[in-house]
Order: C-alpha cells, then structure tokens, then sequence
C-alpha cells in the first residue's frame, strides 16, 4: 500500500476517537484492522461505558476483526492505532499475529494527559519482586497438572 | 487471609484450568478474583471456542468481576491464576488496579508446552525498532487532535 493509504487508515483511527470523546464513550483512543487494503474492524476506547478496563480500542477493534474473520489469527492484518497500544494491548495484537502497526501518538503524549501507558511498560521491565502490584507463587507442586492434561488431549487445539 | 485461604483458591484456578482442558473448551489456564475473602468471578482460556485471542483466563475473570461489580476497577480484588499472567493479563490486571496477584506455573513452564509467554515478555522489553511486529509512527502532527478534546471535555470520567 502506499503511504497515503496507510495515512488514510491512521487518520480514520484519529477520528473515531476524538468521536469518541464527544459522545463520552470512553478515552480518547480509536483503532483500526485492516485487511487486503480494507477496513476489516474498528474499535473505540469503551472502559468507562462497558465497566470493563480491558475494553480498550484496540482490544474492541482485534476481537471484533477476530469475530468477523471467525478465527483467533488476524494473519495478514495490520492495526492503525489513534496511540501507541499500552502493553496489554500490544500483548493482544502479538497474541493475535497480525502483520504491522501503525500509530499516532506516543506513550509519552498519552501519559501528559493522564494515562499510565509508560508506567505500566516500566512495572513490565521490572523482575516480579519489585512491581507495585505483588506477585506470590505458590502451590508449584501442583502447577503442572493443567498442563500434564494439555499435552495429553488430543485434538487440542493450538493458539 | 490465612495463606490455607490464599492455596485453596489457587488451588481453584488450577482445577477449572484442568477442567478446561477437559472439556476442550480452550488452553490450559483458569482465573480466580476474590474479594473479601469470597470468590467473585472465575474465568477460563477460551481463546479457541470464541475465536478471541484476548479471552484469556485472567481476562474472563477480571471483565466478569468487573460486571458483576459495575465498575472499572477491581479496588480491594486479589486475583490468583493457575500460570503467572502473560504481559496482556498483566497490564489488564494493573487496569483495573487489583491489590495482588497469586500464580502457580510459571512463564518457563508454560513456554514449556508451547505458549509464547516468555516471548512477548522479551517483544516488550525491546525498543519499538527492534521487535519482530513492525510498528511506524505516523501524524504526529494530527495525533494529539482526541486528547486536546479529551482535556477540554467537562465531567470525563478517568480511568
């Protein structure tokens, strides 16, 4: 695709998201998958309206593409985000094997207006012990059973 | 909580993982959240059977304890999980700012039978450049267009 395409899609994704905000749906995010050079899905930041902290634009705009398509592999697709995706939801968009990202604004820009984009990359980076949310492991004993059962099922289905 | 508390409700997340597989409704991995000492919402990977790459075990229970709390937060909530959360979980977990996160397996034992935990992990600790989904930042000059709207916007509600 050529660059005004690809400015065309992100541009989109911009748009929707300041709707977003005039409508007081949600945050000011939007986020756009697109597939063989057409809108395949889209996506709005939804938290506050749908009580859910994972509802954000990517996340609604990768589930929807994924309902579409009826798989859990959005191979092929690239996603044009209004923002850099936080961490849950780059973790999504590897977890669904879609092809490239776009984006506007930064992590940075995010944060100056209130989100915690870079404070969450930070905990990321840190070894369990130090995060801010503690981390307890137990019962390794028997951690394994759920996966002893995996390996063993036929016809599991990977992902 | 006595920590005879904190094993059986881990203890919980590991048999509906187990049972999970059983039924072949999806991966290897189940979620409990708890408040108060009592169960609140319980969840299980059902990335395959919904044709969702975010329905993650610790997803499903965090949305459905937040449905059933109607909010976006999961103040006071702990959360144990029967494999130490992907960085997708993760970051939900620190959306919805959960108090603490109890986990069984460990991200080494699940890349162990085949799931890329360990993978993302490191994705997210690289600079933007280096990772092995491209990612391109475009408009920068029109991407703070939704936020400069968000700041202006009377009675948002933040998150």
């Amino acid at each position: 695709m050529s660059d005004e395409r690809h400015i065309a899609f992100l541009r989109q994704a911009i748009k929707i998201a300041t709707q977003n905000v005039e409508s007081g749906e949600g945050g000011p995010f939007g986020a756009v998958v697109v597939r063989e050079g057409r809108v395949l899905a889209t996506g709005v930041n939804r938290v506050t309206a749908m009580n859910d902290p994972t509802a954000h634009a990517e996340m609604m705009a990768v589930r929807e593409a994924c309902r579409i398509l009826g798989d859990f592999r959005l191979t092929g697709c690239e996603i044009y985000c209004s923002s850099e995706p936080c961490p849950m939801c780059l973790a999504a968009i590897y977890w669904a094997r879609a092809e490239r990202i776009y984006y506007a604004a930064t992590r940075v820009e995010a944060v100056a207006v209130g989100f915690d984009d870079q404070f969450i990359h930070d905990e990321m980076a840190m070894d369990i012990a130090g995060r801010s949310i503690p981390a307890q492991r137990l019962l390794a004993e028997e951690a394994l059973t759920p996966f002893e059962h995996w390996t063993a099922q036929q016809g599991r289905v990977h992902y």
